[in-house]
């Protein structure tokens, strides 16, 4: 069976693990097909995993099992879980990571992975991913999913951050800052009737930055600021041919409010 | 169809971006096999990224389709191509990244994607790597070339920079340069009758530096440097173990002048 | 044929060069299923290439073939390498960054790479992984692997470094970091009777740190030292949610000095 697997981590592709897991997936199923998500999530940040795996999960085949592997607590009484939602399997460590996907799409049914059968010869207590997660993602489809382990009904879960209305004052949270330094805040489209050609008024950290709504980065000069609303529907504060993050030093959990000048 | 779809991008490996891509391939044409041809050109970097193409299309199976994101111009009036060249399909947008390659393998068509139906349902402004170029590659074989659009004959065209002779005196461009400090010119295999055993004198800013013209790295000492023609048959500066454009301060663009000492 | 190969070099993905070796292994065989191992390890380090082939090999499926190209002798004598062992096939340069996995897995057959239809028509001097070693490895199961060039007995060779106990001192080696920075010490499980819950006295550099053995990094504090035996079998030296290299100042191939306080 042509199975997609994707693979999302913390570990880097420096190292012999992503390779590791990619053998044992297919050494259980030939057929499948792994493909990277990312492994450059920054070491133990499991909030910024849940976010990617969010806004890709969606894009993938029906059936496609999402892998994530950012996994501090390895090897302790955290629980590997096997999800299976609407349209897909999230197969990942008990710590909120698979959740956010998971409930997007809609879960329906979570066990733990406890039948060893699912799992490598030996399992070491360092390296679940090769060991636990890549194997029992490559049985989904040869291993009925009941078999997996016994339900589970307390996971963790991981909720997106939502703004809030203050006396006027829209208070939002940086959610994400990708590569480009393009700055994506937790107001969604939609919300406070934003729209394209509105004027905002950002307060960054005391700094008062003005800009526009605009469709895209191109219709502002290069090196100018715009507002935009994003491909997964964020409202981000970005530089055209530059990096608003770094022009105006911010990171992830930074704090931004902003006003609608009407 | 296992229809093979390379992509090229400025997007990194760190954000959702990429990986969104082959999701939507897949789910289009869940038989495509899809490859990196790398993520990490600098970002914006339009001729970075043509180099690259032009130096790895052709090692490609028949009919591959190669996908190149890197789009300062997103979500503005430039247009999305797709081009039919005489063994390969290449998609991207229009500002000439696509086209070193596209010449060099004879382009047979070019046509503006304009057919909703080889898009994603919806289009964002800022992410048609996504939402119009990945979906109008896993297009290729399933919808006639001739239904993307209408032909376009007034696209963007970039060609490689050629060095010229000025009183004995080769005035080069450094066209690329590698990971490991490798500095290619523009001069060419071929061209102003240099061979192997050739003493150049060469013209680093102003810093005079004598180069054998060798086979290999490995026919001069570690730490030497050297001049070989390399695997795109450009006349390349080189330090055997380390690395020429460190310890001479040279990046793309810079020009270098060269003398044959006969 | 669907035949894995997989490839490990130090190349880095912001080149031309993995691409092109892809590229060239589909020309060749359109079915086989090309997998990276990593290509960032750090240039001309043979020695880190042969380890992480070694980690990784075994998780793979029966018949693969495993590419590994980190070659600072490309172009001269150094001789191109086919080597067939009991599960595997590896193909690279004989240097010995092979020689580590195939060993363990049991040499059955090793042959220089010369005939001149397991190559790319045209070979350069310079990029033997693009020319020479792709193509003979998608050449496998298509091209009979005695047909591939003349029995090798004189091939370069690497082992895994072993530790010594002197008077009571067990002196060991950094076999690896990782990109945690984790150490990897020269010290297997089933050495020198090392447990669970020991307690180690380390000295690094001179610099003595009292470890406990523990089963993995959750069972210590965030930011506390620990040692455990790793998914490798490795003993390691670890900070939970840190990076012991870095606290401790330690890269591959430095000492250790280890003493189990009893």
């Amino acid at each position: 069976m042509r199975q997609v697997i994707t693979l999302l981590t913390d570990f880097g592709t420096r190292d012999y693990f992503v390779a590791s897991m990619k053998g044992a997936i297919l050494s259980i199923n030939p057929d499948a097909v792994v493909i990277d998500i990312t492994h450059d999530v920054p070491s133990f940040n499991v909030l910024k995993a849940a976010f990617i795996l969010w806004a890709t999960y969606r894009y993938y085949p029906r059936g496609t099992v999402h892998v994530v592997v950012v996994d501090p607590g390895v090897g302790t009484s955290r629980r590997a879980l096997a999800i299976r939602s609407r349209n897909y399997y999230f197969i990942g460590p008990d710590n909120g990571v698979l959740t956010m996907a998971a409930d997007d799409d809609g879960v329906v049914e979570v066990r733990e992975i406890s039948n060893r059968s699912v799992m490598l010869g030996e399992v070491s207590s360092t390296f679940h991913g090769r060991d636990i997660f890549a194997p029992a993602a490559a049985h989904i489809g040869l291993t009925r999913f009941e078999d997996y382990g016994p339900v589970v009904r307390d996971y963790v879960k991981l909720t997106m951050p939502e703004p809030r209305l203050e006396s006027g004052v829209i208070k939002a949270q940086v959610v994400y800052v990708d590569k480009f330094g393009n700055v994506f805040t937790s107001v969604r489209r939609g919300m406070f009737n934003i729209g394209y050609g509105d004027l905002l008024t950002v307060n960054v950290k005391g700094r008062l930055v003005r800009l526009r709504v605009n469709r895209s980065y191109g219709y502002v000069d290069r090196g100018e600021a715009l507002a935009l609303f994003n491909s997964m529907n964020f409202l981000e504060l970005a530089v055209n041919g530059g990096s608003f993050a770094e022009e105006y030093g911010l990171s992830e959990g930074d704090q931004v409010e902003l006003t609608v000048v009407r």
